[in-house]
């Protein structure tokens, strides 16, 4: 693959994990959605189905990494970081134009949910609002959540363990998929088991701080919502970025180790 | 391909996609149907297992576009427009078939919801009360929406723009399958991949539009449910009618562009 | 094949394909049940998880009908009707023992339901009771629908119609998928289309009659309801018994005519 | 394979099992979890899905058994018990530590959950109280379940049998899976079928006891249910342990013999 190739195919891919990924949230919590509420089982397949979808667009283009995480421990397996800056950097601007096209696709409704007044704190919004307050004193904003993840409980530890947890579960399912593949017919139906561990870890490991695994998911659209000139959209939540990078990054080491001491 | 397979493969496929697709807006939508109101993860679910349904059924005679945006993208990848007509007549046809079809599995569900005082104005049926005021301000019917798309914030700009963003992503998925498949085992379970991407764009980006994302899908149904004799059905909402039909081709057509560039 | 092969498949597959099928039922329906109200997606993928689990256990032994409709709309393709009265008596056999597991398995939940004075007619039971009422007056029992099928409107003509049709998208999808198999690696994976077709025929066309599209899949269980020691059980509605049968009978002779006449 | 692979790939392959299975439980009952209540197709696709995550994982070091009720069936099936002990070794670690894994995760969700006055029986909390009561009299702590499993309507002959119709379910595709797999393109995505059988236990049979179906899957985190340090964790149920042990264990005694008698 030319350096090229995988600067298009990265940011190609990662655009569309996380427009559909972060378009997925969107459809989910703002305002005059059709898909208002459609609840937590939504949000998994949402995101399992953006890897999916993202997949199988850049896999012939760059293979498909889409994923910092999944980025560095390939290259630590395969000890060779040469094509790492390169991956990275289409990662992030993708993660960018992604983030930006979730709010072309939902212009009217962003606009509708940040100035409804029950929304951002009117009297009769009690949950939205006890959340909008809470938002306030963490410094995230009410859609905030649209671009990037945040923890239920601030707990550095915890937090960064569950990231670890999650993450060391993707890139294992990601590393061992050439075991799966040697000679027996997974061929790129890999992308389809990728996709359903995607869902799985949604499922089993979100509940805590959102499931970022994956740096270049979460700190791409952090940027993109501290550019846009969104109303009342209210703190990037800063302090909380560098869990969602740090953490997968940690995770990536550990599964890049497990996988050369007890599969290699 | 002989053009009557063609035309035979797209109208059967095109009749079941709209059969099924259709069939599943009735399901969740009509009263005493025992779907009611199973909510936006059933419609999405029913619309991707739609398209995988229509695709292996019509894959063998026709290819299995069942959509002018699928027709037209690759007539500009491969330069080749000499069975266009062929397969848009087609798709038409089959998706006025596959609407009526949906008439007469859900013909006294029809009746019952739309002869019900509460469902069509009574006092007691606030939300549904409110919609049909903002069907009637529209010109859409209370059950325009098992046939045809219509946005929530009437928007030409954004309402386009979805569209467009929606048919570029299925678009891509559709052209690169031919990269997945060259002698690695995706085979034709290309279908299921692309049933997946389906639900993913509906989950991701239906909120906005009800994503069309195929001209056949929202045409052939409305031209029905102007002609059909639903009691109290309202108006068919032309004034919104021709953005699915030009914002999936505005998409096919970027999409063929950036494969032609970036992928070819 | 042997004869004593596709009996013992047709036998354990369509035990296996109702005990998980009546199980999902009894599962969303019964009090004492986890899954109690889990809703109509967890029925329609119960269903098409069922056709997957059991296709995948009978195939190797008689290529897994596991209905007469199917076993019919192939002997009309092939012109070949000698297995036909081994695959229906298995099919039968096995949808009456798969209907008593269902029992077995949810023995307390059965007894726990049908003594509950709020569920079976108490003051406090609304729905229930308004829908035990209509139960009575049609003859159907309030746990009938965890063994059988039922209209939720009554009429013939549109029942018909309605079994009808879904039954010839199955039996279309079962007829095409040699079509799709031919040297392009479908393989075995054709059980697990099969199975999302199902999901999609619930789905979308289950809304009316709640989805019968195989006769044995009706009436086996239909005749165990009769048969059980259930307290309160009511009747077993054998008033609307044959539309179960002749409805699928009838779609897959429409459905192998498409086929004889389109595709082959 | 060596035996080292094969505890190794056990013990990773289990852990991921239960981390990701009890996983969904803790989000979906924990206090301050994204997943809090997303219900029982949340669950049922969770543990599906974490089977796929965990088959994929630990398939090539060990051929991923991940249950003794499989180790023990093929066993049976080929008479082979030299790496009996081995693997269950393997699954029962592999158990345990996931369990732990799941309150690393979920670490302050789980002292959130345990010390809220409502949830432990505080007056505004009528249902949870009145499960707490119940779990209480029957020994069981309320977040038991996230653990082991746990019967609606204590019956031990109901519980036994509801345990091995699952497993008789699961062992049946596990063994026929290798007839499905020759020479017709299976490969390796019979772990996709796996979990999607899986899937459909639990959608179907596992309202009653919340299908165990694997004595490693209950028993190791009962075991750490047991050590672990939660407040107000109340006790594990110790009486109701061996059901699962010993059920899934005749259960797959049963489908041996089944597939030995009818299918080899």
């Amino acid at each position: 693959m030319s350096s090229s190739d995988i600067f298009i195919g990265e940011t190609i891919g990662t655009a569309i994990l996380i427009l559909l990924g972060g378009g997925v949230c969107a459809a989910v919590t703002l305002k005059a959605s059709k898909a208002r509420n459609a609840g937590w089982l939504a949000i998994t397949f949402g995101w399992g189905f953006a890897v999916l979808t993202a997949v199988y667009i850049s896999g012939p283009l760059s293979g498909a990494h889409l994923n910092p995480a999944v980025t560095v421990a390939l290259a630590i397996k395969n000890s060779d970081w040469s094509n790492v800056p390169v991956y990275l950097a289409g990662q992030l601007l993708g993660a960018m134009i992604g983030a930006a096209l979730v709010w072309v696709a939902y212009y009217g409704q962003f606009h509708a949910h940040l100035t409804d007044k029950e929304i951002v704190g009117g009297p009769g919004a009690q949950d939205t609002a006890a959340k909008a307050v809470e938002a306030q004193e963490t410094g995230a904003g009410p859609v905030l959540g649209i671009f990037s993840t945040g923890p239920e409980i601030r707990n550095v530890a915890q937090n960064l363990a569950t990231e670890i947890i999650g993450t060391v579960v993707l890139i294992l399912a990601v590393l061992t998929q050439g075991l799966n593949d040697k000679g027996n017919g997974l061929g790129v139906l890999g992308g389809l088991v990728t996709a359903l561990v995607v869902v799985s870890i949604g499922l089993s490991l979100g509940g805590p701080t959102g499931y970022a695994i994956n740096p270049a998911r979460d700190l791409g659209p952090r940027i993109v919502h501290a550019l846009l000139p969104l109303p009342n959209k209210g703190g990037s939540d800063w302090s909380y970025a560098w869990i969602p990078v740090v953490g997968p990054l940690i995770g990536a080491a550990i599964a890049a180790g497990i996988y050369n001491v007890a599969f290699a």
